[in-house]
């Protein structure tokens, strides 16, 4: 849908979209990092030989509001940003996987909790430039645990509930240094949902 | 500063960062990308050998309000997406240069305007996981046109004044895919500036 709106944007502004005339992997770690060189041909008539695009994983990531409102939230080591930082529940999309199922199949995995509804808040592209990959973020409503949080990955994970008012003051502080949790903030403000 | 308040909860929290045992660069096309792998030893004992980290640019992200409160956006191509967005003015930090230089001069090279006052809100990484650059975000008042935009990147861009409500409508419809651009809106959200 998104990719739609953008071709409408596309034809409806004076804004035209560059051309990649060629495109090679330069650097390949599968199913981490990929990095290709493209050629692309501006709208302009300039031709650029070596523009970089960056490929990393699809995710989803979750804003769970419990029935009085509190939002469930993961502190963690990121090794990103070198930090302990507070996140949203997040996890990758595996191969052929819906983003909503991964968001429900996450959130379970993570920290135990489940909703009982699913609102899709969009799509987000993580670097304007390199692309970097895609987040697809939700809204859990009705959050409650109903099982122990068995995370999958590398990271040890505190769960934590939070008003509304804690994790804007959290984000307002620099607690949280992830640019794709503070995104899902802006999502959910934007949909009216915090 | 967020280096000190991690280093904080790193040490208040359970949880433990992980240790980088070494790291070669695998791929390198300076200044635009570099990906190295490390050797992490996690906190519970466990090495991984090929832990992937990118690094990209560090940049300025600006959010402009004027005296009666409209925020500077751009419309533009951006290759990440590949596709038209709607966009909060931002640049690369040239080498060497302090983050809020780099807002002030990216902002009136983008679009000719220039503010009385600037307020940090905070940095933000781009990948958890990965890292890929960093962008600090600054609020900026009383933003006023001093000139015309003289863009010097490979982008067209269209300058567009627009209400706290159209952005929020921007955002929500999904006129906006720039992850930077949405955690703007979060952090101004959180500093109670949007």
């Amino acid at each position: 849908m998104i990719e739609e709106q953008n071709q409408e944007q596309n034809r409806s502004r004076g804004l035209r979209p560059w051309r990649t005339i060629d495109r090679r992997e330069v650097f390949g770690a599968p199913p981490w990092v990929h990095v290709s060189v493209e050629r692309i041909l501006l709208p302009d008539g300039r031709l650029v030989d070596d523009f970089y695009c960056v490929r990393l994983h699809e995710y989803a990531m979750i804003i769970a509001r419990t029935a009085d409102g509190q939002i469930v939230m993961e502190r963690q080591y990121r090794h990103g940003p070198g930090a302990v930082t507070l996140l949203l529940p997040a996890g990758d999309l595996e191969p052929g996987e819906d983003a909503l199922a991964a968001a429900q199949r996450e959130l379970l995995e993570e920290t135990g909790f489940t909703c009982d509804g699913w609102i899709p808040l969009g799509s987000l592209v993580v670097d304007d430039n390199r692309g970097c990959g895609k987040a697809y973020y939700f809204l859990g409503t009705n959050a409650r645990r109903v099982a122990a949080p068995r995370p999958e990955g590398l990271e040890e994970i505190e769960i934590e509930l939070m008003s509304p008012q804690v994790l804007l003051e959290a984000a307002r502080s620099g607690a949280i240094v992830s640019m794709a949790t503070i995104a899902g903030v802006g999502l959910a403000y934007s949909h009216g949902a915090l």
